[in-house]
């Protein structure tokens, strides 16, 4: 998507790779909302440690990343001596996986890359179809969430104001991303339209990142407290509301997303308001049974008792806000049942929760 | 209440009066929850600064604040002449009722302070009766509170968890609070519970005053963010939520409160789990016959794009949190309708919000 350098409007992905330099080119993400910078990782360790360090963040993001990172690290090998190159690809994918340990699209990504390498004979073989099919992955997530904007953009009429909670935006994947990939879309195809976005506490990813990539996109935008959506609901303030999900269960429909998620759901049911949840393929979860399974994580309540911000001088510290002497509760996701949902947009159409597991085969689920 | 000064818990008014002094004693409340201050005001002009750069806040508190001021400044009146003593009278009056002209209990305080003193013959009678009136005003706010808590006491059981919603505790009263009337009483009856007190976005009243209010009392709670509460509903772990209200309708029973109090009710109500408001006979408005007439206050979105705390010297500050280009909404308060409502505490009992026109005797209102 675009950025506004200088006053000037760039096209950007969130992961780029520089084939001639060797180099995997980032958004340092922790600046924004109030700066943007490009990384550029010389090597596969630098790309790791982004990784880890959050420069980069979003299940899609990562994913290119390492698929990325194991490219530039296979190319980076100066021996070619085949058992000695393979002992140097797998140290690349090890020092990769374990930078973010707890995530599945690294993981997927670099099997996907390992995948086509072995098509290769030779080690220069191998190299080329490393990069080749890290750049296929990439497209291919940016495809399957402009896909995402083809199919949710049919949602969307002029006038309509659309509430959005979190992060799912192009930040969080190669590009287009997920939630927002409609809205991109509904602004190409020209319509008029409005997005609230929810502050979305204890990280304020709506306040800083999505309204950051809608300031970008020039659409109209407010930020609103996530506490005032059932008051914007009750004035028929809200006709839309589009999230993301951290993990969509394929066999019941249940929606894991950020902490919020669910209390907007029951207020977009109670004033009879469209509720949709945009994901790509590998969003979706076929094994778990139940969305009891899923676990929430508890993150650190400081989260909670305080904010992250910039100060008058423009630099970023955090700021106690709570009762110093109280501690706090911090789940970090919630889980929407699918009588909430509305439907579910994904790259090969929308459907209604309940029926992800019919339509397991469009969506690249099992047989 | 008590406040734990030095390891040492000491009991406090919100407002008290020192007669011998002629002066006005206030907890300084833009400190906390960060510093424990008492204030002493010398003269009714310091009184009226006091409420209007908000040193004191909270319905009942400044009605309480503007009776004693007014008798404050009647008081220091050294002229026993009839006409300029009434002169003088009205001049305090004026001052005190613009320090916040919008609010209603600074006026009704102080007219009752003015009725006393019509009882007296001299000048020296009218002081004294103006005293003796503040110091009842103030007394009947902290009974009315008490009463409040009496009622609400009946709803708390052992190993309850009890969410409330911003602050409706003893520091915007004069003493014991609404919401925190039935937690107070419920902690003295040797009741064992915890209470979740929500963040309250963009001002975060819960994770500031009510936390304080709370750690004060050493009664366990823990703050979550305002997404949080329908997750923890979800998994069973709320089983009361109580709140105060800036205004309720007694032909409707419809509820005003700090924005977000909606969204809980539809909460709560969707997961069976009671929704009690708690109020004093002065938050109860027999005129207005539809929640639509109730003015919503549309604040500044400073309050949402950032955050006020301390920082790690102790300071307090305003930091910055949002996408610098982008702008907020930032509504004060939501109406809750009646069928979301479990009971209405009042001083008199607590009732279902629809019967409050009938019980209307009981409970103040009209004939």
């Amino acid at each position: 998507m675009n950025v506004i350098i200088r006053g000037e409007s760039r096209p950007f992905r969130t992961v780029e790779f520089d084939e001639q330099k060797n180099q995997v080119r980032l958004i340092e993400q922790r600046l924004l909302p109030h700066q943007f910078k490009i990384v550029s990782t010389r090597d596969y360790q630098e790309t790791a440690m982004a990784i880890k360090d959050m420069i980069v963040r979003g299940a899609g993001a990562i994913g290119a990343t390492a698929a990325y990172g194991l490219a530039q690290g296979v190319c980076a090998c100066v021996d070619s001596q085949p058992v000695r190159f393979a002992r140097h690809v797998q140290q690349v994918y090890e020092t990769l996986k374990n930078a973010r340990p707890t995530a599945v699209d690294p993981v997927n990504a670099m099997n996907r890359v390992l995948a086509g390498m072995r098509q290769g004979h030779t080690v220069e073989e191998q190299k080329k179809l490393a990069r080749a099919e890290a750049r296929r992955f990439a497209d291919e997530n940016a495809d399957e969430c402009q896909a995402i904007g083809r199919h949710g953009v049919s949602l969307i009429r002029n006038g309509m104001t659309i509430l959005t909670h979190c992060n799912a935006g192009w930040l969080a994947f190669v590009d287009y991303g997920s939630a927002t990939a409609p809205i991109y879309a509904a602004q190409r195809d020209g319509l008029e339209f409005k997005v609230f976005c929810d502050e979305t506490r204890p990280r304020s990813q709506g306040a800083t990142l999505t309204a950051w990539e809608l300031a970008q996109q020039k659409i109209p935008h407010q930020i609103i407290a996530d506490n005032a959506a059932g008051h914007f609901m009750q004035c028929g303030e809200i006709d839309l509301v589009i999230v993301g999900s951290d993990r969509t269960l394929g066999r019941t429909g249940e929606v894991a997303n950020k902490i919020g998620t669910y209390t907007k759901a029951v207020l977009a049911a109670r004033h009879k308001i469209p509720f949709y949840v945009a994901i790509p393929f590998s969003t979706l979860d076929w094994n778990l049974n139940s969305g009891q399974e899923i676990p929430i994580e508890e993150r650190s309540g400081d989260e909670v008792l305080g904010a992250w911000g910039t100060n008058s001088q423009g630099k970023r510290h955090y700021l106690r806000v709570a009762n110093p002497s109280s501690t706090a509760r911090n789940p970090g996701f919630d889980v929407t049942p699918p009588e909430l949902i509305t439907g579910i947009i994904t790259p090969a159409g929308i459907f209604k929760p309940r029926s992800l597991w019919a339509n397991r085969k469009k969506l690249g689920g099992p047989q």
